[in-house]
């Protein structure tokens, strides 16, 4: 039995990216701005975000349609279990990035941001701040540290997910 | 009209807090030991998770009985917008933790985490690798920064939530 649990979209997400095709696989590896819309409903949730410089999103990955346990990762050439992965097609859906918060129209509820690495029009479930002193950890990134791609070059995906 | 996206229950983080009162509000603060077990469908997606120190849980709040789109977080005593804190009764009742991986057991679909900061029996809905290449940011944080509360002394949650 599958314990099922629902969700609200809360906005969206615009950005240059309409196909997979030279998306950036990672926000660190992105500088391209973006957009966000939420929904009015949603809007007095956004006060007080001011002044933080980078805020985690969580998104939906709308156009994932599949799901896989073991998939061929952008950063290795070995299959690969999706929970050791970033890869959409995952048995929740669900995205994480952190992007720079560049500025906030309360009136109109609208965000700019940059670095994005996900689809236009990529639905939204969360916005929450990032801080440092909560969110920094020194690890060690098993399979990734082994691989022959070097993490710190830049990466783009390809259709693949 | 609201939009709504459905997810799976993928496994549940058991932990010694029974209780909101006297968790740690952040996995930083916390030194607490908690296991996972993934439900069997899913176990195959553990693999190759090994060897990475840290990962990310994402995770339902499932406690959280509303919703609201401003609250008193731990560390200020002004209202602030949801989206600028991590309390738990926002929109989505979504939360991220970075655990400390300590051992898994593929054959139990079971794993051994430490800086647990959710409460027992916690749906769990995802687990991502934690990659400080992908994920560490200089990073400015708004009111926390302004906050009378030092945010790198400890901190634990009372029932406000």
């Amino acid at each position: 039995m599958k314990l099922r649990l629902e969700f609200e979209i809360i906005g969206l997400i615009y950005t240059p990216f309409e196909t997979k095709e030279g998306m950036p696989i990672q926000s660190c590896y992105s500088n391209e701005k973006g957009r966000i819309g939420i929904f009015p409903e949603y809007s007095a949730g956004l006060k007080d975000l001011d002044n933080f410089s980078h805020v985690y999103l969580i998104y939906f990955f709308h156009k994932a349609q599949e799901k896989k346990l073991t998939v061929h990762p952008y950063l290795d050439s070995n299959p690969r279990g999706i929970f050791s992965t970033r890869a959409p097609i995952r048995p929740n859906p669900i995205g994480i990035s952190i992007v720079k918060l560049e500025n906030i129209d309360h009136s109109k509820a609208k965000l700019w941001v940059e670095g994005v690495d996900m689809l236009n029009k990529t639905p939204l479930l969360d916005i929450k701040p990032y801080v440092p002193h909560f969110d920094h950890r020194d690890a060690t990134t098993g399979w990734i540290s082994k691989s022959n791609y070097k993490i710190t070059d830049s990466h783009i995906s390809d259709d693949r997910f």
